[in-house]
């Protein structure tokens, strides 16, 4: 009998050690299919399919809420800020499991966008329902045809990430991104609140993000190398601004799931108001840096965190080259519009917190204590 | 010659080790000054002094900002859950070094208030000076008279808590809430939101919440006896849902300003999302259960970190003795109407934070890397 060594889920690897490691590379693609059916090259429009609301229903709204958890909260952060600048309409993103338990302020005319990968997320539904008793009307961005979400949303923007299986979402969070991005701008075009030159050039950014991961997946072996470099860290600080902290906070959490390693997201600005505390004689900072206009800002906390002993890896714009003067390792990302900068910055993170995972020997696919979906409360 | 073994320090101590323990001690008194002048028993009023701000002001306001930095943040968090509560407004709290970089939405229906203990912090500064350019009203929350913030705000309204030394704020935190709660009820009366039955009830919670500072200090023996037999932690969590969440938050803050343990608070139901990984044997989980309709979620969320070996404390009403069979260390609060809790609960975790500082031999009032006030970026 000739016996064949192999299994469904190995197979399914397509020749990755790990589902998250083939979900990272799947990333390019994955954003491509959701962003390309919806840019198109030859007018300035995004065409969002399943998204109905259109300009007089958009003016009825003065207040959106973005409503999500985990992963997809981060997501939302993105969302918000994108949507304030774009559109100027006041965005609040809140937590799933908070929004519903505090009698929010919902009324006909509040948006409520829900983001959620599988589209049952148990505290993201009540909330959709919640808020739909109260008159809002309800946007979902999600990646699952047919899940709840999907059926009950009066609107839909699907992610084309495809099925998703490590428990720590990659291509699941990228893909939101784009969707955030692209809302802000149809919600921004409808308002007639941005303008052409940044619709384009956010546009062409935006078109240009899968060739940014594929080029900073190309980093992948001296990511590892770090990595393996650093395995031992016990707590890890993730500063940023603006942007780059809503980045950071889903750097933190990969790291959180999959390594076990303590880490935490602080905006850059509030370290002098206690968690510079904590900083002693190797302390590792993870310093975000591709937003131009706090560069500098960034470059005199790194300073800080120095002069108290800490190792400082910055993640900044290739032609940011200043940054090598103030921090002990630098990965860059391609040169791109600011705002488009979290997409190949998470990538970065994810491969750090991949290989961190493999090194220590944790079961990186599916981590201790943790569900892919948390659909009960 | 006779020598006088004395110093001014020591004398201000009044008798008490460090700075920081006599400041818990004084807020009772804090809060009484606080309150006793604004809250009548005679009458269903509050007489907030300083503010200008009359019905006609507050009709033409469609939106808040709180913007603070460090723990001030934290007060307006609880801020923008009562204001939204009680006055149905919304309101945005954010992160002064944050909201001024943002191109924030601000016009002349925005109502900024500013919590600053010194009234001289840079980034709160910063940020009302950009509020008031784009023609927004300011109210500012602070402590000090005559400071920056004070003088060039609309509409003031003093912390009545005296100098406070220790860089770890205490009892400017405890009179800030009495602000916000004041504020909040304040709002609501002129808006016509709040029924005379939840004033009063409320009215009555905040009269009460010295005397119930003092029972809690009444504890700081048991308090201190738990720091002196956990000071070795590495790492804590904090848990709470609504407000539980935000008083974490700050129970958090003075853990990490002044043990230099690695705390991180979490809003209870983003645990499955990705914190629960890091709970292993042993991990010190705190749980904040003070809130009636939470509760129940609180001790499903315990049983769930219990079950993977983490030791819990959690602090309840003295009512809820349901908890202890779920928790491994209960401390309890004076039963109160909810949204007061913040108050008494915090105490009990800043009396934590010291003696867990002191058993590990910190410099208590002034922990490494940090400045009373911030006023430089």
């Amino acid at each position: 009998i000739f016996k064949v060594d192999w299994d469904a889920a190995d197979a399914e690897k397509g020749g990755y050690e790990h589902f998250m490691l083939k979900e990272i590379h799947e990333q390019p693609k994955a954003l491509r299919d959701t962003l390309t059916s919806r840019l198109y090259d030859d007018k300035k429009e995004i065409v969002l399919d399943k998204i109905k609301l259109g300009k007089e229903e958009l003016d009825k709204i003065n207040r959106i809420y973005i409503v999500a958890c985990g992963t997809a909260y981060h997501a939302g952060l993105i969302g918000k800020y994108s949507i304030e600048k774009y559109a100027r309409i006041p965005v609040e993103a809140d937590i799933a499991s908070e929004f519903r338990y505090r009698n929010p302020i919902i009324d006909e005319k509040t948006l409520l966008i829900l983001i959620s990968q599988s589209g049952e997320t148990a505290d993201t539904l009540a909330a959709m329902r919640l808020a739909k008793q109260k008159g809002a009307r309800v946007m979902a961005v999600t990646n699952v045809v047919g899940s709840s979400v999907s059926r009950e949303a009066d609107d839909v923007l699907y992610t084309w990430a495809g099925p998703e299986i490590a428990v720590a979402s990659t291509k699941a969070y990228t893909t939101q991104l784009a969707c955030m991005y692209m809302i802000a701008l149809h919600l921004g075009m409808l308002k007639g609140t941005v303008n052409e030159e940044e619709l384009t050039k956010i546009q062409e950014s935006l078109k240009a993000s899968p060739e940014m991961v594929e080029k900073v997946i190309k980093k992948e072996s001296a990511i590892k190398e770090f990595a393996y470099d650093k395995f031992n860290v016990r707590d890890v600080f993730f500063l940023g601004r603006g942007s780059d902290y809503y980045a950071s906070l889903e750097g933190s959490l990969k790291m959180k799931e999959i390594s076990y390693i303590h880490s935490e997201a602080y905006p850059a600005g509030e370290l002098k108001h206690g968690p510079i505390a904590l900083i002693e004689e190797g302390t590792v900072v993870i310093a975000l840096c591709t937003q131009t206009e706090l560069l500098e800002k960034m470059m005199s906390n790194i300073k800080e965190v120095k002069a108290r002993g800490a190792y400082v890896v910055a993640l900044a714009k290739e032609s940011d080259k200043a940054i090598e003067k103030e921090a002990d390792k630098v990965f860059y990302i391609p040169d791109t519009q600011d705002d488009i900068a979290p997409i190949p910055t998470v990538v970065i993170l994810q491969i750090l917190a991949y290989y961190l995972s493999v090194a220590r020997g944790c079961d990186v696919d599916k981590p201790r204590n943790l569900a892919k979906s948390v659909t009960v409360e």
